[in-house]
């Protein structure tokens, strides 16, 4: 299979999850594991999320071809009780796993009104969000955490101490907008400042200090000299401590400079990657219509607060990624520059009859 | 019972709990009952964080004394599955409900693994840090929220949009000192404002915004025409919508304008502010003891960091907090003028044999 594709032509939604799948299957991938891994890339991009969608397939497709992820990883349970769950993800897809991960927390939440299951083995997951959106379209409230290798550092520190760990949430709405935010515990993700670096782009002095601690706009320097900043000081830092305990610590994942990077490390290698998810469900505390109502009195709230000068709208969070894959559905992604060169880039791997526009 | 203080003479821990037990059984609570709330406020005063202490005592107690709190409230359980309990604070103090609501977490995360317990009618409970250390203490991770008036606006908002919503965490270390963050989802908490304007101090720009959604210096402003700003921006404003939904909606507390202000509104009127409270229960998911050395190894890492220049040491989230309340057990409280003020304002409330210092 084989696609066109130029900035100012649109990529359907349909045309680059086959792409994806099929990219995913030639490596060896089972379908229902392509289809679930392109499900969780695509809809990502289709949310204007590039960072964390289709642009990394050709890492983990490095990975999947070196060894380090399993294509035929089965992610299992290994130890249970009533309200959780450990999982081993087996080396396999960091999407593969956690959509499994999810879907078990949100059975325990079912039976016990909560759910909170720990994966350890597992690899970079992509936009925690997409995670807890799953738990959300089910009228369940859904939280998804994961630890990575250190870029973050910490209050009174200069070098790296923590991943920038990131924290996603999804609250039910009764239809398939859920509220959600999606957030790095560092002040921007390192996903941004690569983008800036692929760009030559500079970046805001406060997302990374040097080798000396200090501020720079140079984003080329991360991650092998400079460090990101926490989000909100001793605040992120903080968080970013919860979600390494909650993903790693007590899931038996890598902790800290344990793991491997998906991207710059021996792609033979397991990462060995933490992550957690938690299901609430608010359908067995108080009627869903309740909740619902509860939930549209807030929003309409929130909708119709004063607004800031030169500001036109006060967005609730998923709003604008709600609308942007409702676009996106309709006339097509546009993909970034970056991230067509990262689909160009799986020639390198030996996808040759894949390449866009090639 | 009658205590003499000045600032450079610290109060012991054991005095100001009777202090503060003495003045609430003088307003009917009962012993356990004042007990469970003197320790929740003088806990806070030991670790410094005076903003949430015994300051607080003398609004509670004029809420006691016109009704808007209940001395003889019963917090009870009116709803709960195997892992979720709903309590009805009964318009008593925060600090009662709050305490018991983290017991049934911790009772019900010892059956299933996970405890999430959402409440109602309760008000103000002071530290949400108390109550997430309580579950740490018993080896279980603890997590506690609230909302509150709102006081903090969105991105593209002017006015207040949600309360600055805390979020407390404990880990367990196999000590009296458990990993501990509290965190106010503004920049900064109220109280930190109130604290500045009643020192006639200034406040850094950042902190909050004035009507016309400027940046001022000049706390004497909120929360009548300012507004605090939400940390990391559309971050703390997204965590602050969790906190609401977890507290208040599916709760059926009061949501955002709909909650009273312990300190500015009619006292005789409740507050019905909301929380939740959520234990996991470590213990069941791996061995204490491996849970425990691995949480000593990421502290060591973190401990043995390089250091930033001109900082002398990198700190655990709790470390500085916990040193402080072991100085306080032995050389007692030395509490702030404004605290001071606020214990001897009890004066006005009828406690004049209480009067520190009169």
């Amino acid at each position: 299979m084989s696609l066109q594709n130029s900035p100012d032509r649109p990529i359907s939604v349909h045309d680059l999850e086959e792409f994806c799948c099929d990219v995913l299957r030639r490596v060896g991938v089972s379908e229902t594991d392509a289809r679930a891994t392109a499900d969780v890339l695509v809809t990502t991009d289709t949310c204007g999320v590039f960072t964390h969608g289709t642009k990394n397939l050709r890492g983990y497709v490095r990975r999947l071809q070196a060894g380090g992820l399993r294509a035929r990883a089965k992610p299992r349970i290994v130890a249970e009780g009533p309200a959780w769950a450990m999982i081993d993800g087996d080396s396999g897809l960091g999407m593969v796993t956690s959509t499994f991960a999810m879907r078990v927390a949100m059975e325990k939440a079912k039976l016990t009104g909560v759910g909170y299951v720990g994966v350890r083995n597992s690899c970079h997951f992509g936009a925690a969000g997409f995670y807890a959106a799953l738990a959300a379209r089910e009228n369940l409230i859904g939280i998804a955490v994961a630890n990575d290798i250190p870029s973050v550092t910490a209050p009174g520190a200069r070098g790296p101490v923590l991943g920038s760990n990131p924290l996603a949430f999804a609250v039910p709405t009764g239809d398939d907008r859920p509220i959600l935010m999606d957030m790095a515990t560092s002040t921007v993700a390192g996903g941004k400042v690569f983008a800036a670096a692929a760009l030559n782009q500079k970046i805001p002095a406060g997302w990374v200090v040097d080798a000396a601690g200090k501020p720079t706009t140079d984003p080329s320097l991360f991650p092998h000299t400079a460090t990101l900043t926490p989000m909100a000081g001793h605040k992120g830092y903080g968080l970013a401590l919860l979600i390494e305990t909650l993903s790693a610590i007590v899931t038996g994942a890598a902790m800290t400079h344990q793991v491997l990077s998906w991207s710059f490390d021996d792609p033979a290698r397991a990462t060995n990657h933490g992550a957690a998810f938690i299901a609430i469900d608010v359908g067995a505390m108080m009627s869903l219509k309740e909740f619902h109502a509860r939930v549209a009195h807030l929003v309409r709230e929130i909708r119709s607060t004063p607004r800031a000068q030169d500001c036109e709208r006060v967005f609730i969070p998923g709003e604008m990624e709600w609308e942007r894959r409702a676009q996106a559905l309709v006339s097509g992604i546009e993909l970034p520059p970056d991230v067509l060169a990262s689909l160009r880039g799986l020639s390198e791997l030996g996808f040759k009859s894949l390449l866009f526009g090639a």
